[in-house]
């Protein structure tokens, strides 16, 4: 496959996937990957519907569809660029057959097809912008900028839409950052959406989490359980916990 | 002083503090100290007029009028032999001209007296019934089945009446189980008592936590900051952090 200026090629590491990505946007991380395998830990994936809102270059769809047992996954992301990116992303690693993505924003793009979209999905999940609309330093970068930053769409539009396309007792998983812990408590409470299950991960002991992970359930009762901290790293490198995630252990 | 029936001195370990407890209720718990040093590094209370809600024994009331700067610090306790329990403690302490308790329940004692009390406080602090009205199996000794239940007053009495004497930028800090915190975040969220500070307290690593601690100021802007954990034991006993708090190193 060709690479477009300023594109690369990576292999991630990861049960031998492929990525283009261009050096100046949004990369590849370890959010994705922690994300991914929470939803494998935290949901009911087997045999289900997974849509990510959001989907930028398209790794987490394809980290998904490694680590969970998914039937279908559907990825819908905003940037036409990122759109093409990640067609190129999923054709290169082979699974055209199992994800598709779309160009369309997460504020609207469902409402339009009630029909197809409204309560028939079983699991979303999220990694929204970071940074809330307003707050934060605007990237030069543009692409980088509505990855990072709330631009057309909100933390609260994302977890509406979420609410709209679940299923009852379908699952919302993301990864955000600690500090937006009580928007997104508010947010899926008002959405309908239980917290059910919270992890902080932290780089390393004896340091402030620096990402959350939350599933919930929509309609499901008032119960949450939250985990022991997931350490990136200690003395000797990526703890046992994430080589193990990564699959080196 | 004279000790009744089935009650016991203790010397807590903790500045020489003695207490008065009785061996069926509920007895003075690393909750109590957890709490306490939470409120003195959390909490700017220097010079400030602290309210417990709930505050049983006293032991926490001793704890703050030892470990914070506090000028003066009020105690409301439901139950009649509590606070003829507590005011011997502080008595027995040489609390009195620091420490004052009455009994009232927490749903209507001070809006009685608006006057007196409507924002009139500057933190408050919580060691409410960890558990849920309905929940859980109702205890033999009902002292303690209070104590340890919602029976008369409920977790959103508890943060509303919070709300209703603390002064604006009023600090609020609040023990608490983890599985509550959507509860907890919900409810101070409806009663302008914003979350600015957020940690978990685990038996020791690798296992999930089983006390939180919750700190947030009435009409605070939205900011959280999630603390590293709060581990007990590690396998020489307790940790060095936890030491410290009790004064140890």
């Amino acid at each position: 496959m060709e690479l477009k200026r300023e594109e690369r090629l990576d292999e991630i590491g990861f049960q031998g996937l492929k990525l283009i990505q261009t050096q100046s946007d949004f990369c590849f991380g370890i959010d994705s990957v922690l994300l991914s395998d929470f939803v494998r830990t935290a949901t009911d994936h087997k045999e289900k519907y997974l849509v990510e809102l959001g989907s930028g270059n398209g790794a987490v769809l394809l980290l998904l569809s490694r680590m969970t047992k998914a039937k279908e996954i559907f990825g819908l992301e905003v940037q036409k660029e990122m759109v093409s990116l990640a067609k190129r992303n999923i054709f290169l690693n082979q699974s055209e057959d199992h994800i598709k993505i779309e160009e369309g924003d997460v504020s609207n793009y469902f409402f339009n097809e009630p029909e197809l979209w409204k309560e028939k999905v079983d699991i979303v999940v999220l990694n929204p912008p970071y940074v809330a609309k307003g707050e934060g330093i605007p990237n030069k970068n543009l692409k980088k900028h509505i990855a990072r930053q709330e631009t057309t769409a909100t933390l609260k539009d994302f977890v509406k839409t979420a609410s709209y396309i679940l299923k009852d007792k379908g699952e919302l998983a993301m990864v955000h950052r600690p500090k937006r812990l009580v928007d997104i408590i508010t947010l899926m409470e008002q959405s309908g959406i239980e917290p059910k299950t919270l992890r902080f991960v932290h780089p390393k002991e004896g340091e402030e989490p620096n990402i959350l992970l939350i599933h919930g359930i929509k309609g499901g009762g008032r119960e949450l359980k939250v985990l022991k901290p997931l350490y990136v790293y200690h003395k000797d490198g990526l703890t046992e916990e994430v080589l193990r995630i990564y699959g080196k252990r």
